[in-house]
C-alpha cells in the first residue's frame, strides 16, 4: 500500500508540475500598464506641448539612472519613505528606484558641483502606493520636471514656474484650472504663533496636507489623536487654514496681530507679495490663489509651495467625468542640495512637477468620447502591385524610396490582392497608394492612387519622390 | 574601570555615528551613468536619427513598464539569466527589471492577444553584467528596438530588418561596419552533423558565441572540458564556423554533403538564400556578410540572427580611439510569444536592437575631440536692460514673447549690468538680446543686438516677435 501512495503522490506531482507549467500569469505588476500605440500617439502630444514650453523657457535637459543608491534617498521624504520600492541585495550595493526626480538632481548638482542650472527632466519614477488606475495614480508613472538652481534675486524663478504651469496646463486644453500658492514659512510661522511644539512641525504638516482628500473634522481627530496636538493648537490651526484669496489676503495677514509677529511667517509673507506683484506682470493672478491649506507632503520643501487643480467642467457629462485632482505641483526646496555636499553648501533650488498621469487620462477619455480617429504611423505611401510575380518590383521600388526618405510600406506577401493593399491603408490612415505593374514598368511610370478619393496619375518614376512629398506635406 | 571603558566606548559609539551621518558616498550605483545636457544633445540627434528611420519604415510605437513578474522572465535568456535584477521582496508580487525589450514585446502580445504589428519601442534595460563604462558597457542602458510580428511570407520582413541596421548605421556616419548574418537553424543542422548531443546544442550555441571576444582554442576548451564535448565534435564544428561569405558560400553549403542532408540545415541554408536575393534588391549585400561563427547568446531565436560590428578606421589616431564591437543585433524568434500564450499558440516576430550606448562613446569622443560648440538649449533672445530698476518692463517683455512662442530667457536679477548679459548671451549661444530702456520704452520700441556681429536695431513693440522670429528660423 505504501509503495502504492508513494507512486501515486509521484503522478500528481508530476501533473501538478505540468499544470504549473501553463498556468502563470499574464499581466503587468500592479499599479503599472502597457502604452499601446494609440496610448502612445497621446503621450507624445502632451510631451511634446511639455517639452516645447520647457525650452521656450530656456532648460537645458539632463537623465540619471532610474535606481539611485538606497542612502541616496534615506531621510528625505519623511513619512512618504516607506513606499519606495528597494531592489534585492544581490551583493554589491543596495539600490532602491527613484521616487521622484527631485532627490536625483540634487545629487547631480552636489555630485558635479553645479551651483547654477536650469534643466528639465522627464523620467518615470516609483511609488509603492495604492493605485487607483482609473483615476491615473500608478505605482509607476512619468514627471516632467523643470528646475532653477542658483542663488538669485527673490521670487523671479518661483514666478517663472508658476508662468509655466499656467502656460502648460492652458496649452492642453484641460479646462479650468486653479494654483494654489503657499509657503513653508507662512506655515511654519502659523504652527509657531499655534503652539505646535516645533518637533510636531513636519508631522502636522502632513495632516494639513491631507486636507484635500479629508474633511476638517477628520485631519482635526488625526492632529489631536494620533499625534497628541492639543486641541487648542488645533483649533487655532483650523482658523487659518480655511482662508484663500489673493494679495488681499496677503497684505491683511502682514496686518494679523499673531502672525506679523513671526519672523517666518513675515518674511514668507513679504516674499509672496512681491511673487504676486511678478504674477501680475505675467497676467496670471486670476488662476492663481494664495492658500494657507496648501502644505504638500514632502519634507524637503522650504519655501514657496505650490500645487495646480483641474477643475470639473459644468457641461460635462457626468458618466464621461474622471476624478481630477493635482495636475502640477513644486516649490522650493533650499536645503536639499546641501544635505548632499560633504561640506553642506547650500544651492538654492525651485522647480515645478508636471503630473502627466492624470493629464492623459482625461485626453484619453476625452478622445474615446470624441471619435476622433488617431493615426499611430507617418506612412505616406503603400508599395503595392495588382497583378503576380511583382515582389521583387515591389522591393525594388520601396528601397528606393526608402533611401529617399519617404515613409513607406509594403504588404510582407509575395502576391497580396490589390484589394487587401487598399484596405491596409484604409485602416491605417496611408493616404497615397504607389502601384507597380507591368504596364507601368515598360512605360517607366508608377501608378499612383490617393486613397480618399481613389484618383490615380500616373506619374514618370525619376519624378514619384518629388510627387509624393508634396501629396503629403503638412500645410 | 568598567564605567570608564563603557562611557568610553559611548562616546566613540556617538562619533562614529557623527562620522556616518557625512560619510555617504556621492555616486551613482555601479555600471550607471548621468547624461549631463552635453551628453543628452548627442543622445538626442543618435534617438533622432533611429526614430526617423523606424518611422520611415511604417512602426508603431509601444511602452511597457521598466519590471515585469519575475516570472515574466524566467526561462527566456539562457545562462545570462544571472544577471537579471530582483526587485525587494516588500510585500506582494515578485518583480524583476526588464532585461530586454524582447520578452515585455512578446509578453505584450500574447496579453493583448495580437498577432500583427510593426512597433519599435526605445527604453532602458538592465542587465548585472561587468560593466566596462569606457567601452560603453553599462549595467542601465538603452536599447532601441524594431519588430515585425505576423504571419508572412519568408524573408521579406527579415530582408527590412537588415535594410534597417544599413540605414541607420550609414545615416549616423559611424565609420565602416559589416553585418554578420547567420542561421539558428544551420548552427543546429551543423551541431547536428557534428554530433554534439541534442541535449548540448544551446550551451554549445553559448560557447561559439563567444568567437567575437576569445581565440577559437579558448572556445574549444570551454566545449570540451567544461562542456564534455567529444574532441572529435568540437574539430567538425571548427571546420565549419571558420566559413564566411556570401551567396557563393550559400551555394557551396547547399552542395555540402553532411549539411545537405540535414533538413534543418537544408532550411535554413535555402531561406539564406532568399534573403541574399531580397537584400541585392535592396542594394545593401556589400556589407553583408554570411558567417557561420555568429551565434547570439540568447536562448529564444530560432531562424536567421545577424550582429553589426562596427569596424575601425584606418586613419583614427589610435589615442582617439575607442575599442569599438556590436553597434546592432537581432534575428528572428518565432517561438517567445507561444511561451506566454495559454494554449501556446505562436506568433513568428523578427526583430533589429540597435546598441546605442556604444554608437554614443564614438559620437561623444569625435565631438570632443572635433571642438564643436554643442548648444544645450534653444532659446533665441535674452531680455536684457542697460540701466537699473527695469526688471518690471523686463517681466513684462519676457511674457509678450513667451505667449507668443519665442524661447527666450531673463537673468533672474533685479539689476544685472549690460556686459553680464551679454556674456551668457556668448556662453549659451543666444543669438540676440532685446534691450529695453528708459528711452526705448517712451518711443515705444526694443533695442535688438545680434550678439555674433554686434549690429544693434530699434525694432517697433508690435513688429519684435515676427523680427525674431525671421532672425531665427532655420533655413
Amino acid at each position: 500500500i505504501a509503495k502504492e501512495v508513494a507512486k501515486l503522490l509521484e503522478m500528481k506531482a508530476q501533473l501538478g508540475g505540468d499544470e504549473g507549467k501553463h498556468k502563470f500569469v499574464l499581466k503587468t505588476p500592479k499599479g503599472t500598464r502597457d502604452y499601446s500605440p494609440k496610448q502612445m500617439a497621446i503621450r507624445e502630444r502632451v510631451f511634446n506641448a511639455i517639452i516645447t514650453c520647457f525650452k521656450r523657457h530656456g532648460a537645458e535637459v539632463i537623465d540619471t539612472p532610474v535606481f539611485e543608491l538606497k542612502e541616496t534617498l534615506t531621510g528625505k521624504y519623511g513619512e512618504d519613505s516607506k513606499l519606495i520600492y528597494d531592489l534585492k541585495d544581490q551583493g554589491g550595493e543596495l539600490l532602491s528606484l527613484r521616487y521622484d526626480l527631485t532627490v536625483p538632481f540634487a545629487r547631480y548638482l552636489a555630485m558635479n558641483k553645479i551651483t547654477n542650472i536650469k534643466r528639465y527632466h522627464i523620467a518615470k519614477v516609483y511609488r509603492r502606493d495604492n493605485p487607483a488606475m482609473t483615476r491615473g495614480r500608478y505605482r509607476e508613472f512619468y514627471q516632467c520636471d523643470f528646475d532653477i538652481a542658483g542663488q538669485f534675486d527673490p521670487m523671479i524663478p518661483d514666478a517663472e514656474c508658476l508662468k509655466i504651469v499656467h502656460e502648460i496646463l492652458s496649452d492642453l486644453q484641460l479646462g479650468d484650472f486653479l494654483i494654489k500658492v503657499n509657503d513653508r514659512r507662512i506655515l511654519d510661522g502659523m504652527f509657531a504663533v499655534c503652539s505646535v511644539p516645533d518637533s510636531k512641525f513636519r508631522t502636522i504638516c502632513s495632516s494639513v496636507d491631507k486636507l484635500d482628500k479629508m474633511p476638517w473634522e477628520e485631519v482635526r481627530s488625526e492632529m489631536v489623536g494620533e499625534k497628541g496636538l492639543s486641541p487648542e493648537a488645533a483649533d487655532c490651526i483650523a482658523e487659518y487654514v480655511q482662508l484663500h484669496g489673493g494679495l488681499d489676503l496677503i497684505e491683511r495677514l502682514l496686518q494679523d496681530p499673531k502672525l506679523s509677529q513671526n519672523k517666518l511667517a513675515k518674511e514668507g509673507l513679504g516674499d509672496m507679495k512681491l511673487l504676486f506683484e511678478y504674477l501680475t506682470l505675467f497676467g496670471i493672478t486670476g488662476k492663481i490663489s494664495f492658500d494657507l491649506s496648501l502644505a504638500r507632503g514632502l519634507d524637503y520643501y522650504t519655501g514657496v509651495i505650490f500645487e495646480a487643480v483641474l477643475l470639473q467642467q459644468e457641461n460635462d457629462h457626468v458618466e464621461e467625468s474622471v476624478s481630477v485632482g493635482s495636475g502640477a505641483g513644486g516649490g522650493r526646496y533650499d536645503g536639499l542640495v546641501g544635505m548632499f555636499d560633504p561640506k553642506g553648501r547650500k544651492v538654492p533650488c525651485v522647480g515645478v512637477s508636471i503630473g502627466i498621469e492624470r493629464i492623459f487620462s482625461i485626453l484619453e477619455q476625452r478622445v474615446e468620447a470624441s471619435e476622433e480617429k488617431i493615426r499611430t504611423t507617418e506612412t505616406q505611401v503603400l508599395v503595392a502591385s495588382a497583378q503576380k510575380k511583382l515582389l521583387e518590383e515591389r522591393l525594388k521600388l520601396i528601397s528606393e524610396l526608402w533611401d529617399a526618405g519617404i515613409k513607406a510600406e509594403v504588404l510582407y506577401k509575395k502576391n497580396p490582392k490589390l484589394l487587401n493593399q487598399l484596405q491596409y491603408c484604409e485602416e491605417t490612415g496611408i493616404p497615397l497608394v504607389a502601384i507597380v505593374g507591368e504596364q507601368e514598368l515598360k512605360d517607366g511610370v508608377v501608378k499612383l492612387r490617393v486613397v480618399a478619393t481613389r484618383e490615380e496619375v500616373n506619374v514618370r518614376r525619376e519624378n514619384l519622390v518629388e510627387e509624393i512629398r508634396m501629396r503629403t506635406s503638412q500645410p
